[in-house]
Formats: structure tokens, sequence, C-alpha cells
């Protein structure tokens, strides 16, 4: 038998969202633990900190992304590429999850910790993202441009998403997203 | 006779930089309020917490932005916007503090939790700029697009100013990184 409880990781995020909801600073580690019925220890196998415990998928995101440019062929259009990568990654959006994800994100626009593990973890997704366009032959400040505007319509698609009905099509928001953008990205002179 | 001492805020600023470079997690507020030569209530007195004494001039930056915002004419071309913005924020640079700046810059680079302070000061000048330019009338996307071309340009004119010479003109950085922005833009198809 395993010694991971099945779902232990998920109950601690559930644990830390509801607790997180009545007052984040004042939780504790050992606090979220005991909610979802284990011990302290166990929490920390899992998370290295109490802010950790929200940003559970962020490292996967910045892969996908990055392993969807490497599939792009490098002559491809920005928005072909945008398009691409915005598509890989929305596919780990789970529908079910989709009103935790709202809950989550009050959260964290409510508590300036959270609010910099947020952005660090952005920033590590744009980094990846950079890194991944210069080594597709993109140079000078194009991988950064590009990056920028991976790191907007995916925010534009999360935004959309959370505040959406249960039955949104997320294919569809990504769409919409990068319409707009393509419609203002002309005027920019 | 004022109860602030003469440059207290700047002794403090340096006294932190320099203890941060042997080690930024076990330097306290103390310690940098004793190599300056003063209480720690003093410290308190200038600084919230230790990682704010590194992020002076950062709101400062915002409001230089939004109120060169306000005084470009809303049909203004968006790279006419951004020079205005630019050479607006870059007055406040001081030569003399260029190579402090570059000090600064690899200790924040060095430690998550002062990258992570820095990102919370980005998103915020990110957040003014984008609200100034809705005022301004711009809607839909366009605001956090141009919003993140002015984060984008702002921050490769502050790396290449560190590492330029002492005699680097500013405006100069700002004229060159804005050419190379303005040939990128037509490569978004």
């Amino acid at each position: 038998m395993s010694r991971w409880q099945p779902g232990t990781r998920e109950r601690l995020q559930d644990a830390a969202l509801e607790l997180f909801e009545h007052g984040y600073d004042n939780t504790t580690a050992a606090e979220i633990a005991a909610r979802a019925g284990t011990a302290k220890s166990t929490f920390f196998r899992h998370f290295t900190d109490k802010r950790e415990v929200l940003f559970d998928g962020t490292a996967e995101i910045a892969e996908i992304a990055v392993a969807a440019i490497a599939t792009v062929p490098p002559e491809t259009p920005t928005f072909g590429l945008l398009d691409a990568v915005l598509r890989a990654i929305v596919q780990v959006f789970d529908p079910k999850k989709r009103l935790w994800y709202g809950r989550r994100q009050t959260v964290i626009d409510h508590n300036p910790e959270l609010r910099e593990r947020e952005l660090l973890k952005r920033q590590a997704q744009a980094e990846a993202i950079t890194a991944a366009l210069r080594e597709q032959g993109r140079d000078g400040l194009a991988p950064d441009l590009v990056a920028a505007l991976i790191g907007l319509s995916f925010h534009a698609v999360c935004t959309r998403w959370i505040e959406a009905s249960d039955d949104q099509d997320v294919a569809a928001l990504v769409a919409e997203v990068l319409t707009e953008l393509r419609a203002t990205v002309p005027t920019l002179k």
C-alpha cells in the first residue's frame, strides 16, 4: 500500500482555500493539515510553504507552453503560435474546478503575500516562454514581446473563464481573446 | 531643528544594500539601522519592512508615468505615447547612482523574497498605467497591451543603463529601445 493517501494533495488544497477565505494571515500549515485530516509533516511533504498550496500546476503550465512552442514551425506567424500555445494550456482547465479557481483568485487578490507569489510564478512562466522563443530563433525584443502577448492573453482567458458559465467552451474563449488582440495590434503605430 | 537627520534615508538604503550583499536572509532591520548609525525605530519610520528599503521611488515612477499619459493628446500614436512616458520616467535616473542600482539589481535577482517584492511593485506600476490608459479612452485589451509595451521597454532601458558606461545618455537608450520595438511590432502577424 502507498504511504500517500489518495486525494491528500487535493484535500490540503481545499482545506487551505476554505481557511484562507476566513483569513489568510492567521492560518497555519498545521491548521490546514488538521482540516484535511492529516499531519503537518504531510503538508510539508506536499508543499514547501503555506503559499505554495494554491499554486499547484503553475510549473506544468510553463512546461506545456514550452513544449507547444517547440512543436510550432519557426516560420509560423505570431498569432498562429499564440493560438497553439493557448489551446495547449487550456486543455488542463478542468470545468469541475472552475468555481474553485474563482474562489482561489479572490483570495489571492486580497492578500499581498499570495499576490507576490502569483507574480513570481507568472514571471517564471514568462521567463521559460521567453527562453523557448529565443531557442526558436527569435531575437532582440521579440521573445519578450511575444511572451508578453502570451501572458496577457492567457490572463484574459483565465479571467473570462472564471466569470463564465459552467458550459463555457474554453477554446472559444481563446479564439475570442486572440481575435480582440489581433484587432488591437495594428493600432500600435 | 528637524528630528530627521539629513541623509538618514539614503544611509539606511546604502547600509541595507551592503548587508544584503553579504546575505539577505540573515540581515535584520536592527542591523541595517546600526550600520547606518541610527535606531531600529528610525528604520521603521522610513520603511515598513526590510524589503521596502530597496524599493524607494517605485511609486514615484508610476506617478510620473500616469502624469505623462495625461498630458499626451488621446490621438497620439502609441509610439509617441511610449516615447513621452519613457522620457519622463528616465529624468529621475541619477547617473551618480547607476552603479548602486546595478548592485541592487544583483541582490534582488538572487533573493526570491526581493524578487517577489519587485514584481509586486512592477505590477502596481502596470495597473496604474493601465488605469490611466483606460481613462484616456483606450478600451478592450489595448490598455493592457500598451502597458505591457511600456513595462517591457522600461525594463530594457533599465537593464541597458545599468550595463552602460558612466557617460551614457539615458534618452539615447530610450530612443534605441523604442526603435527596436518599433521594428519588432510589424512582425506580429
